[in-house]
């Protein structure tokens, strides 16, 4: 198996854009490919592994062939891959896969969606559509909704409080200040968090990522290839994935998420490390609640203590165990739906090679990515080090 | 890099299906299992890659997961991919990768589309899609359209005729009949074909493909698995996929597609082989004159020859050169998209297992299979044989 490691990572700013999808990717890929210390044109890659959900659905189709022709790599292999929520994540597994395989050289994973283009009505319509629809959607669930129903069912089960998801909401607008490319950049206080307009009791507008328009990638590379091209590859020391029922009253818990257990799992089983190894992880808050889950199923903390974690502030940044969301995460970074997942390998790609700034993590060795469709149905998990091993 | 093999393969007959997609993907699952030597259930593969373009658009995200879960396969990693029609074609390649990068030792690869449950102006709009948006489908153009000036212009720089299309169509017709689960299974005389109803001039309505419903699904394991399951596995040999301009003026030429002419060239060096070995081929017919082209970019004609390919019958089963779509190919086998590719790769599974019955192509060895997205903007070619090399 050929080791594979990011060599550049680019992003554009999430948040409301006026630019079309192609000119956001464009974008986004120009950003990545001026992050290479060494000489590498786009045309020259050998695929493309394109995550998104197509927001919006339909206006374009052959949307990978069409995204790789608008960023100067015409005539490039490259697909579109839709996993909900999770699609880069996915894109990033199998685009690590094409070069593991000894098929490719180098490959771009990134990632895109337009989300702010559509009025209210229509983008409930399409968030929807990634979770369950015959009993939750067309019952009248939405993804607030849903995930206010595992908090509701943590804080039964384990005595979480909403203070505890306050926390964790606070932190992640704190850490979003120093992100430039951040959708929401403010300050926001215990009190105000604490105040928020409800949306799905117990959960507030503090608990809820923000839709954003935005595009990310990144570039990986064979062994070879990366070493020729840096002194400073990202490596990627292991991947896991899984699937899940997508209804939640077919999961035999509402408080764990076994697709994000099982990816983690295999991918600290895969890069021969484990939790207490991570220095940074970039997991998948859509809702506060779900960061609250990810430090437990991710093994940051005990089953039941993922309170408890956010209220001793073990996620904030240089400051708790380990960094939880140090980019803002997709509460306040934002959550371009099919772009998050290369999104936060960006943030990893920056943070192991020292280049994050105000919002760099100290001694940053390991990082971890955690990304999800839906309320949990698939999630893909990723291990990066400094090291290869 | 592993070998791969295929092990099993299904599908439902394509057609206009009362079945909900769920459904007839569970029934290409369980006829693809049902194929299968040894034993092997759903639950213990690897991972899934799905693909559809989910026409119809967005009733369902988060397919994948989803249709893993109804096909006995819930919690293993899966993933749509959407490369418009060319979607399980790149299915393949990916699915290919995750085993030879030793990741994967079995993985589930299939198709699935669901397309007559809209209406004619809803399936225009979502064939259109495929192609270019700004400066086709805006403008009007349709696919039938856009291969009716790849038509012209091949009239105009080769000499072929529409008699060279409608030799086609009536090849492919004449094959269906032996194929159970074709769509259009009627025998279609030279004169019928030939006067047609006018669809885009000079394509009639015998040129097209049917609009279908159907689900394909193989089963690819690494080669010790593969040999643990089966004494005639079917070997991938090889693999190769490009993309191109999606608007034809972009394109140097309009009588060949850059795309089949690149991903074959790829095909034929990974697997040692050139277009003279191949006892049958799948070719990406969604028009005759796809056909006709595809015979010239794959080799099995020379450049401007495909009409003479045509007209002397060729590419007939067990009479030609090579059997050309001896399924009965998009023309009249039909043509559900997604699953597209995935049933080409189930065809030539039967026919180098000689478990092809009627249509059995003799003494056949080596297989390709050629899966087109939108007017050539992706595609994805794969050579399969009875031996590993």
């Amino acid at each position: 198996m050929v080791d594979v490691a990011m060599v550049g990572a680019g992003q554009t700013p999430y948040g409301t854009h006026p630019a079309a999808m192609k000119d956001m990717w464009a974008d986004a890929v120009r950003s990545c490919f001026a992050s290479i210390d060494g000489d590498l044109a786009p045309a020259s890659v050998d695929e493309v592994f394109l995550g998104s959900t197509a927001f919006g659905g339909g206006q374009l189709g052959n949307t990978a062939a069409y995204l790789a022709e608008h960023a100067g790599m015409a005539g490039v292999p490259a697909r579109r891959i839709e996993n909900a929520c999770a699609s880069s994540g996915f894109a990033l597994r199998d685009g690590w896969a094409a070069i593991a395989s000894g098929r490719a050289d180098v490959v771009v994973v990134g990632g895109v969606e337009k989300m702010n283009d559509l009025t209210p009505e229509r983008k409930r319509y399409w968030l929807g559509v990634s979770g369950d629809t015959e009993w939750e959607r067309l019952a009248g669930l939405t993804f607030p909704g849903t995930y206010a129903l595992m908090a509701r069912r943590h804080m039964h089960e384990h005595g979480s409080t909403h203070d505890d998801l306050v926390h964790i909401s606070v932190k992640n607008h704190a850490h979003a200040l120093d992100n430039p490319d951040a959708h929401l950049r403010k300050d926001v206080s215990f009190e105000k968090a604490a105040s928020g307009m409800v949306i799905a009791d117990p959960l507030t507008l503090y608990d809820c990522c923000p839709t954003s328009d935005g595009a990310a990638a990144v570039v990986l590379a064979s062994a070879d290839v990366a070493r020729k091209l840096t002194d400073t590859p990202v490596w990627m020391r292991g991947s896991g994935a899984a699937s899940d029922h997508l209804a939640l009253h077919d999961r035999p818990s509402l408080t764990t998420l076994a697709a994000t257990r099982s990816a983690a799992s295999q991918a600290y089983a895969q890069s021969g490390i484990t939790a207490s190894d991570l220095d940074l992880v970039e997991v998948h808050d859509c809702f506060t609640v779900a960061e609250l889950l990810a430090t437990e199923d991710l093994g940051l903390t005990e089953r039941g203590q993922g309170g408890v974690f956010a209220r001793d502030g073990e996620g904030r940044r240089n400051e708790g165990r380990t960094t939880v969301n140090g980019s803002g995460g997709l509460k306040a970074k934002g959550h371009p739906l099919g772009a998050t997942g290369a999104g936060q390998a960006v943030e990893v790609f920056k943070q192991l090679r020292g280049d994050a700034g105000p919002r760099q993590v100290r001694d940053a060795e390991v990082g971890l990515t955690h990304n999800v469709g839906g309320s949990g149905a698939t999630c893909a998990v990723h291990v990066f080090g400094r090291s290869v091993e």
